[in-house]
């Protein structure tokens, strides 16, 4: 019996649209689909109509440290089967495509990463906030909300910096740690802040604010929504290339020009 | 006479696999394409045989603050028509999408940010390197081998951190003074790092060392073509995937699994 091969394949953040063209092909010719829970429906209906369709969760297992590929993954793939692992965002950024990657490799089976729209690249575009920019900042750095308790604890010095943009995946739960942490790392509570909720889709939600207020203003907000915070005076640029941000194709309008001048 | 409509899209990092669903559908639909030099002619090959195609350069003008929009793309705009303004890699990573959306949105002109496969993102697929890592690298950050002599000075402080993953953009050239800010900043000499030059094409080209002696390893190569450095200990990753980085649709081979035991 010949070995399968499995595609680790970013589905991007939520709009159909921003998949890749290899991905959409993948997608066209996988056998098994093997999915993340944050990947949309939209995006599961494009695969082909007689590939089988097997939801694993993010985090299969009972631990914390369970990242191992999802044994059904490697069940199919073992049978000879074309596998498409179709992960939300990018696979190598908060992905575990390395891992994942490293476990079939072990196990001799051939793999291919396909990369992604990551969320963050995502709910910028959308949202109408850059990374970086040249007035406002000269590099971004990714992390995740899970920091502050999983690897620094209260009283730690997370990797936040204390200039440049940073981007908090994974914080729609305990934001204001989060974001407490964010100013004891250095950053003015001043500092504006964006909260960004089911990124590109048309259910996508933005709250900005500062540092200070944006988890008083987002408290209203379904927190089971996924969401990424982008931090940093880039927020400030939204404004004024006013993204209609609820659009998932957005139209950024150019109206009242003066207020620019 | 109406107005036009620009779309800044980003073209991804090189193999039009990776291009978006959105960024194709509008390169089909476009009345203009303005493009980068560094976007490839395989993308171009992807627009509207009635496009009308307008070379711009990644900067124009003579200074090195002149990151306006080219003066063709807003005349074009103003002429009513349907404008795509091809960026490589993400409109809004090292991209200036957010300025010419500011200058789009000062002109009265409509605007949408189509987001790109980050070269950071590319490069990390097609080599094998995962950007973060539950073993190695909790954040990652995005920075520009210009920093170092724009920004900072020799005896500045580059944004590098100490830990977590660090991809420096834009670093054919001066990579010997980059790398040694990075020292200064406070990473070990013997810290892993990798040079992907030509990310995702046929071109690319892999070179692994660490902070202290990946610019001599690098010297044999063309430096006139496009690279990122991804540094830190995911580079060490890709040795356990085995990721054949020449192909830019990378097998990573499943071979001789005992030395993963």
């Amino acid at each position: 019996m010949s070995t399968g091969r499995v595609y680790l394949v970013g589905a991007g953040p939520g709009d159909p649209g921003l998949l890749t063209i290899r991905a959409l092909d993948l997608l066209r010719a996988a056998e098994v689909v093997a999915y993340d829970e944050l990947v949309s429906s939209a995006i599961l209906a494009l695969a082909s109509a007689k590939a089988e369709m097997v939801p694993v969760g993010r985090r299969h297992g009972s631990g914390r440290a369970s990242y191992r590929l999802h044994p059904e993954v490697l069940a199919r793939a073992r049978s000879g089967k074309c596998v498409v692992r179709l992960k939300a965002g990018d696979p190598l950024v908060f992905g575990r495509g390395g891992e994942e990657a490293e476990e079939l490799a072990a196990a001799g089976i051939p793999c291919e990463i396909v990369p992604g729209i990551s969320a963050a690249l995502g709910a910028a575009a959308y949202a109408g906030i850059p990374l970086t920019h040249r007035e406002h900042a000269s590099h971004v750095t990714f992390a995740t909300g899970h920091d502050v308790d999983d690897r620094h604890g209260a009283g730690g010095s997370p990797p936040y910096g204390t200039s440049g943009t940073l981007v908090l995946f994974m914080v729609s739960r305990k934001l204001a740690a989060n974001l407490e942490a964010v100013v004891r790392a250095g950053r003015s509570p001043t500092t504006p802040a964006a909260y960004i909720a089911s990124a590109t889709t048309p259910a996508q939600t933005v709250v900005v604010g500062t540092l200070a207020d944006l988890a008083v203003r987002v408290a209203g907000v379904d927190s089971s929504a996924p969401a990424i915070v982008i931090i940093g005076d880039v927020v400030s640029v939204r404004e004024r290339i006013r993204a209609i941000a609820s659009s998932p194709q957005p139209v950024i309008a150019a109206r009242d020009e003066r207020s620019l001048a």
